[in-house]
Order: structure tokens, then sequence, then C-alpha cells
């Protein structure tokens, strides 16, 4: 079959033809009908330290895709051949303490598939069963693939109090602006939103923001404590730039709280006291998807049509146009770029 | 001042002329601007068991009321006067075991004003300055009449997770259509409603009810559990009567919620080993509003245009007009009746 | 091999030779050391109504022990023969909306083993690895025999908060002292028990009540209420008894939490409005054991000594001995009876 | 009356005779029993930068007490002269949206009796009468006269889970040791301890901690992550001291939680990735105590005997000897000393 591999320990990928993924009795093969790419596919295009850490070439990559059920194994009864899925691709090991503690997306030794096996940027891929997601069929084929970013975004939204709370949304990029449209469906009072990229910050307010603003403007802290009477009670964390984390966490009420998931490149230095120990302020890190309750939660707002996320789909393209995919994600002008790796774009 | 009084131990009400309330050092008088009826001013109207058990002749009645500050005491200064408020009616004591645990809105030693003290059936009302709460401007007046019951209707609803999950709604008098109305605001998934009135029906239906059933038809438990997965995840229950009572809990999934907001007349007989022990549900008692997370969220949906009660009003009547607005409600076909004490009604 | 079996569809149990079970790749194969008798199995081997609708003979019955790991599966990693394992005996489905939102433990579609497939009143037993238990060596043989059990304790009083608070258990059976064991080494504060055999009153003294009364003496509501300020913060009812429940309603205060695991054999009548609406209550329906958060708390508080059970054990016997051992304990006099079906009782 | 003031905007302070207090409506007048210096009463002895930003002398310090209600003021009704009693000293405004969340502990316009208004080193403090702790008879003098930073202690290791759970307390100054003995007494798991002072290392055991590590040891980290199976479940951060935060995050497992009290003199460089976002981390800035949970929970675990503080306690003089006082505390050797202002030292 085509997959889209990493070869070698360096920047850039190949489209290469590799044997179909072999199955274990508790595996289904999946045949990829759209992969989408994440930052994370990027930063192993572009071969940067993190990467150079933790993947092994050659492999294929890609971890967001949805998919039609070609095969199960022998023990497999919860899907069936024909059945359109996704899958959630951290695979946990059921057995240490954060999985025994009802916490398996923070599982001690997970393993990606994408990252740590073969991922989905290829005709077929191999996926546990219990990793398999079905997928409802009011949800509509564009959405399906990218709902491992989406999950991101409901988990990060739904992991405190949502309803009648105001809330800030640091950075817009795709996730960020998922968390916007989510945090907006949920019943959240006014939703600021910061972000550098003009383009984006428009984008914003189509997601459902009140006001997107530059951060780099002066007052902008003032202007919003103004407005929310002394701080937002959310910070959604979605840039990863120390600046704006530094900067949400002024915007943060006494006693708020502080969902992170932007991945900071270096160590950040923080106002700790005034920040979060005399705010009594709540931070959370976020990581991944609740096993499986984000699922569900996103799969029901889908189904009953409460987000729109159309305006977050930029291009679909075949596997082997990946040069002019990366090259458009680099430029950062495009929302979400899909594969169809079998082919027939819609 | 002019006020509608119980004056009696029996049947009925009759509008005096009283003195205006004297006021204490923390205390504000209101000048009421709109008042609304509440099915518990119908059961001190009709002088049933209960009423008889708690009120105590004369007094003036009424709890849900907005208006404007006209004196406050002198040592005041969250508000004064010519604001534009509503308040708690509920006084709790402060030093009670639920009150230093953070509960305040199951006081042991509650005094609820228009129940243990004079009401806002009159030109005038006293309220402790720490029960006052200010009407965001950007809130029409009739909907700050009904802040009381929306508040019944808020706690009742984000008493749990509320988002992406299934609702069942048992009885669509006034708090339940509310609570309707609230769900969908926070992004719940499928709304069920029970109610035996069809025009209540309709009702629920207008107020984003996904679907509105007659729970006297046969095979409804099926139909909800066979559309939800095995049972609705959230059942919140506002009739009070043992049979929907009983039925919404048959509908309600492994390991759901129930919030109990209705008051059954007598003594319920519940499986209990089937409806809640084996089934793992967590049941909720909700009394009142929380004081003041309730009053927040509340302001916020309303402030942003999250809700849509304008359904829910039915006429708004001088306090002159008492015995019609009683007997309007009392046949079961209105929605909210407002009075307006102080005369020009808009 | 050995094995207690329910042969007939009728009182009684039948001691039997049959097949050692045959597993499948991702089973576990063990040789059971020590048995406990649950109430359950009294009533299967009482046949009551209840076991007549979901026992199917000929099965073997049991679901409490401890034993060491014999043979494992080809896919089995997790553990190895010799291996000191219990087992939570709840098999869960891993795909319904429960297991999904995090609830395995009230799974749509669980399996029980020793009710729905061969239980461990045998010399082996079956078990799926993901419901394998590994024993910590610090914990005592006899107290990993009555996992099960304590899970359920542990579980009830592990469901809220439980340091500082005022505790009612009702009922000291078994899982009744353990619970009273369980709350005084999570810091509770006053611990009472209700409970009508004088026995039973002593050994709650003795595993920490504080205070055991008798429910039928007069004046026990006020009692307790007069000592804690209003009702106790926590409820743990045990009993099953429907006067019981209505009375530990009464002592429980304002906005206390009420969890339920003892089971009423028929419908209960409650007066809802004042013991659970008004009051602001939290009612929870326990069932079985958090999978698998409860196993973690249930093995720290062992390993780390902070348990004495030893007053609840009373005989050890041979499976030969099943028909004393049964009469023991429907005499209502012992508290846990242990079987050896490899024999060597220590 | 006698009283110790922060006279000038310098180092030290000064015993002189001023005014007895006077009392509102709404305060109440306690003559100071015993007096504690906390941490806070150091940096204003001493003078340093937060100091000067915030204190403005002449004041009265001190704000650990216990004392006799002297007088109380015409609205006052909770407590009467005699009564024994100590108060939390954050005053709450309870009007701003943390006072209306139910997160008085952190109001935005908070006022700190013996920070920003006159303390307890005096011969009598005046007190709100929603400030006012009634003190249980089986509480022993010198306990009460702490429960300011024994409610710092109780808040931070009941801000989560903490029954089963493995537990490390880095730096065991006064708060870390109580915290240790209070984490004990509501049944955790292991408790490590970090702390670079030998004698406190050793306070550290007496107090309940399984083991006392020096932070500068090698290996320190994998020793305790070896023991807990990838981390402690709960950190408890009582140094400020960047180092052992770092440390501390290093220790945590993933998806644990962190809760923050001690204060860090500048900013923390933080691997934010890594010890909180990929971790699944919860991180709570604490602040003051829950008002009043807290003081309900701590009065539990005390009227129970739970806790043993003693040896926590040095000295007990007169407030005319101040400045050992402080000089013994600068030293870093003492645990709590105790004043008192009307004479009688038992």
């Amino acid at each position: 079959m085509k997959a889209l591999r990493k070869a070698r320990p360096q920047r850039g990928a190949q489209l290469e033809s590799v044997a179909v993924p072999q199955t274990s009795p508790s595996d289904v093969l999946v045949r990829v009908r759209a992969a989408s790419i994440c930052g994370t596919d990027l930063h192993i295009y572009g071969w940067d330290r993190w990467s150079a850490s933790r993947i092994r070439p050659p492999m294929t990559f890609g971890h967001e895709f949805c998919g039609v059920v070609e095969t199960v194994g022998e023990e497999v009864t919860s899907v069936k051949p024909g059945d359109f899925v996704s899958a959630e691709m951290h695979v946990n090991c059921g057995y240490c303490r954060p999985c025994r503690m009802g916490q398996p997306h923070v599982c001690q030794n997970v393993r990606i598939i994408g990252i740590d096996a073969d991922g989905c940027f290829a005709e077929f891929v191999r996926i546990p069963a219990r990793n398999i997601w079905k997928i409802d069929p009011a949800i509509p084929e564009h959405y399906a693939a990218i709902l491992d970013p989406l999950g991101n975004a409901v988990h990060t939204v739904t992991s405190g109090e949502i309803a009648g709370q105001n809330v800030l949304v640091t950075g817009a990029g795709p996730i960020g602006l998922m968390a916007i449209n989510v945090a907006r469906a949920c019943g959240c009072a006014l939703i600021f939103a910061t972000e550098v990229n003009a383009h984006r910050r428009e984008l914003a307010i189509t997601m459902g923001a009140d006001e997107a603003l530059d951060p780099s403007q002066p007052g902008i802290v003032e202007h919003v404590r103004n407005l929310t009477e002394g701080g937002v009670d959310v910070l959604l964390e979605m840039s990863g730039h120390p600046e704006a984390i530094r900067q949400g966490f002024q915007m943060l009420r006494q006693g708020g709280r502080a969902s992170l998931l932007g991945i900071p490149r270096d160590l950040v230095t923080f106002d700790l006291v005034n920040d979060v120990i005399f705010k009594g302020a709540t931070v959370q890190g976020i990581y991944g998807r609740r096993m499986f309750e984000t699922w569900v939660h996103m799969t029901e707002l889908l189904k009953h049509h409460r987000l729109n996320l159309d305006p977050l789909f930029h291009e679909r393209l075949p596997l082997e146009k990946f040069e002019s995919a990366f090259s458009l994600l680099e430029s950062g002008q495009a929302g979400k770029v899909l594969f169809y790796p079998n082919g027939s774009l819609k």
C-alpha cells in the first residue's frame, strides 16, 4: 500500500509502497478515508529536537483520520467491516497507576499510533479494537477526520465549569478556534481571544469570540479585567507562547481556572505568587483527550449540530501532494488540510 | 402603602393599606416594580396543609420581584437609591453547619421573605443588603421579575455536568420549561420532556425540547431508552408527581444523575434497588438557588442572550386584579403572571 | 477439579468434580487459595426470588477470593504464574455509555463471575487478565480473600468527602463494620452505628464507632442530631432495611450525603420532600467498586496498616464443610467465613 | 492597652500604650489570651520589600490568636461575652465575583486584620462578628492560638483526594509539619518530606512522615518514584523554594495534584511541558483557608484528637519579650512561639 514515511532522521518525508499492516486477534484494520495534518506532524516533517528524540525512522506518521473498517481480528465484536470509524491514537497500558485511577489519558506507558507506531498517512492503519470510535452517521466525513484535535479542544473547555463563565482563549490556531466554538456551544458568557495573526483574529470572531485582541496592543489586560469584574473565570491557553501565558494569567480572576494545552518550546518563567498562589488559581495540564468521556461529549455536540467548524477547513489533497500541504501549513496561513490516501476527494 | 395580605388562616387574600416597612442599618427598602406569582403563592392563597403549618397571618406574601432601591440603611455600601435590583429571598443565618460548609442555600435556620416575613406583593419590600442582587442593564424588566424561579431551573440544570448530556425533564410547568431552555443553552444533547398537558408539551418544544411526550402513552420508556443508548444521562424532575418520578428513573441510564425539584404532596414509593442502588445513580435534592453561584450563572446567561423566556409570560396586572390572577393560575392554563404594585404596566 | 455447584434450581448446593476451566488468550487461570462467602451466596444457596431470576444452574458460585496464578493466556503480560492475586469479578463490556463515561463499575452489560459465569468456590477459577488484581506482599492472605466486600465499603465511604465529617452507618453487618473502620482511618469526626443485633453493636465499637445505637430505642434521632449540630454529614446505609433507611435520613443534616449500599427486599416508601428535596441532600446508589480507583485506595489503606479487620473473621473451613458454613451464616451469628478449596488451612 | 506596633517604616517594632479599639454594631471585641507569630510577622518585623509595599505604619500587627469575648456590638447574636474564640482574619467583601462564586477566601477586596488593620499582638483586638470562630471546649488553648496556620495546612491537604494517596511535602517548616500530621490523620498512604534542615527532618518523622529526605542528596527523585509506581499522587509545596518546587514536580506522577502554599521570593522558571502539561497535572494555588469549610474540618480533627501538634510548640512569652521572640524565629530554630499579652502564661 501507499504510505507517507519518515524514512530517515532528517527534514522531509517520502511516499513509499509498504506492506499492509498485520493485525492481531484484538486489532482492527481500517481503510483510511481522510487524514488530517497536526502541528505535531509538522514537527516530525521538519525534524525538530523533540522529533529527533522520540521518532524512530523508518515509520509512517499521521494520527488524525477517519475511515472504514476493512477487517477485524477474531476477538473483536465491537465493530465489523464496513463501519465508519475514527480512533483514539493514544494506546494506554491499562495497568499503571494513572490507568488504574481512572486517568488512562495520562498513562505512564502510553504508545501513540503515528508517533511510536505506524500511523494513518497511508491507505490502511492498524488500531486496537478498544481504541476504535464508531462515527455517528449524523457527523460529516471532514469533521470525522479531525476528532483528535477537536477532542483536545473539548477536553480543555470541559475540564471545569463553562456555562456562564467568562473565557479567554490565548492563541487562535485550529485548536484555539475550535475551543472558542465549543465554549460558546456550552453556554459560556463573554469569550475573548488573543492572537497575533490578524486573519486568525477574524476567524476567532467567526467561530464565536466576542472580541479578538492583538496581544501586543497596550491596555488589553485592563480592558479585559474591566469587562469581567476583575478577570475572566477561565483561561484556555492554546498558544504555547510564554508571553501569552503570562498575559493570560494576568487576565485571570482570583480563584479562576487556567487549562493549559499549548506547548512552550522552552522553560517558562512565572510569577507563581501573584498569578497562581495568592490568586488561588487552579491550573490544569491538558494532554490528549479523556478516554472516552471526551469522545462522548464531542460526538453529542457534533451529532446535535451545536458546533460549526466549517471555517477551519482549508484544502483537500491526495497523499502525493504532501510537499505542498506541509509548505502551506508551515507558512501559517492554512487551517486544517486533509489527505485522501485512497483517492476520490469530495 | 398597598399590600396583598393573607389576613386570616383561610382561603383567599386581601388588598390592604399597611405601613411601609421599617429598615435596620443593614437593610435596603425596595420599591417593587414587578412581582411574579409562584406555585407556592397559590398554595398560600388556597390555604393547603403546608400553608396552614407554616404561614402566620396576617402577613404580606410574594417572593418573586424586581424593583428600584428607595432607601438604604447606614451600613449599606453595596447599593444606592435608584439601583435596579432583585433579591434572594432566602435569608440564611450564616452560622449553622450548612452555612459554614459553603451551603447557605440549605441553611438550617433559613427565613424566607414572603413566607416567614412580609413579602413583595406590595409597593415596598424590605431586604437585607446581603440578599440584594443588582440587575445588569442588559436584562429586561420582566425577566428580572422571575429570577427566583429561573434560579431554581438554573440550579437544577447546573448541579452536574450538562454539556453533551442527554436530558429528560419530567413536568413542563414554568420551571420545567425554563430548565429546558437553560439545558439547551448549556450545550446538552437530546432533551426530552414528559408532560400531561398538551399545551405545555407544545411550549416545551418551543423552549427547545427535541421531543415532548405524553407520559400516559405506552412505550415511552423504551422509546427514550432506545434513542439514548440505555437511558438519559440526566433527569430533571419538575413535576412532583409520584408516577412521573418513577417513570423518570426508569428512563435514567446506569450511573446517571437525577436532580429533584418538584414537590410531591405525599410519600413516594420507590424501587430503590433498581432505580438508584444497582443503577449507581446520583440523586440530588434541589432547594432554592446556590447563594450566589446560581445568581451569577443566571445573570451571565441572560446578559449574553443565551435564553429566550418570552413564551412563558402570560399576563401583567395591577395588584387590584389579584383574584383573576389566582383564578387564571389555578386553572393551570397560564405561564407567569406579573403584578405591578406601583402601577404603570408596560 | 472440586467445585461447589448450584446443580439445580432449588435450595442447596453440591460438591462435584468438574473440568478445570478452559482459558482464552486473554484469560488467567487462578488456583484458589481462600474464598469467602458473601450475602449474595447465601441468597443463591437459599434460592430466593432474585436467584431464581438470575442464576442459570448448573454453575459454580462464589466471587470473593484470593489465589495464585496457575497459567496465563498467550496475550497476557500483566501477571505470570506464581503471582498472588485477587480479582474484580464484575467484567465490564468496555463499550456501553457508562463504560465510555468513566463508570465501568455500572456497565450496562456487566457479567459477574460467580453469578453469570463459574465462580471461585472451586480449586480453579478463570478470570480475564484485565480483572486480575495483584496483591501487595504486605497484605495478609485472609484480607486478600475479602477485597470484594472491603471494596464495597471503601467505595461507599470514599464516594464523597469523609475527613472531618460526622458519619452514621446504618447496619453493622460485615460491610457496615468495614465501613466504620475505613471511615475512621480516613479522618472522619464522630461515627455512629445503628444495629439491632447486640453482638454486632459491640463489634461496631471495636471497629471504631463512637456510639452503637439500637434503632428501636426511642429518642435516638434527637440524640444524634443534638451531638452533630443538626444531623450527620454523611449517611452510609448498609442495612437495606426500610425503617433504618428512613431513620437514617432523619439523622442526616441539611445538605448532607447519603450513600446507599444495602439492598431492600421490597419497594421503599420515602418522605422525598423532607428527607431529600428540602434537605438538599445528595443520595448515591453504590454498586460494586470503582474500577479500579477503589482497588488502589483499598490496597494503600491495607498496605500501610490503616485498617484492622481481624475482628470480622470467624471460621476457616474446607470446601467439604459447606453445609455448616451456610448454616452458620444463615443463623446471623458469624462474620466472614473462608473456604480453602485447595486444602491446608492456616 | 498594651500593643506591639510597627511604628515606623523600618526594621523592628515597639511596645506602646494605645486606646482599646472602638467597635461597630456588628463587631466583637476580644481580649487576647495567646497570640502566635507567623512567618509574615517576621517579614513585617524585618521590613522586607513586600512589607514596605503593603503595611501602613503605625499599626498593630499579629493575626494568629485565641481569646475571650469582652463585648459585642448590638447586632451580634452569634457570640456573647465570655465565649472562647479565635477568628478568620481575612475579612471578605461579600460582593465581588469570587465572593459571589463561593470563594470568599480569594475575595478581590480582602482586608486582613493584622496587616491592613490593627491585629492581635495587643490586649484587645476588634473582629467583625461573621469572622469570629467559637472554640470547641475539647480544643486546648495553645492549639486554639494557631488555627490560622493549621487552617493553611488543612486547606492544602484537603484541596483534593487524600485518603489512600502517596504524598510529598516539600519544606518542613511549621505549616509543612502540620500538613504531614493532617495528611496522616486523613488516611494517606506513604508520606515523604524533603527539607534541608536536619532538625526539621527529625520533626517531620515525629509528625508522621515515612521518610524525611535531604533534597540535596543525589537520587532522591528516583528513590521516591520507585517507591510510588512513578511518582506521588499529591505534592504539597510548603517551601517556596524554586529548586524544591521543581524537584517536587519531578516526583509527581502523571495526572497528580500539586497544591502550592509556599511563597517564592522571585519569579520561578518552570518546565511547564513536562511537569504540568504532558503530565496532565492539576496545580492549585492555596491562599488562606476556605471560609469556613476549613474551619469546620480543622475543628473536627482537633476535637476528635486526630492530630498531635505538640512537638511544634517552642516558647511562651509575655509581649514584652518580643525582641527575643523574633530573634529566635529569625534563627530558624524555633517552631511556634506564643505571646500572652494579658499575662499569666501557663
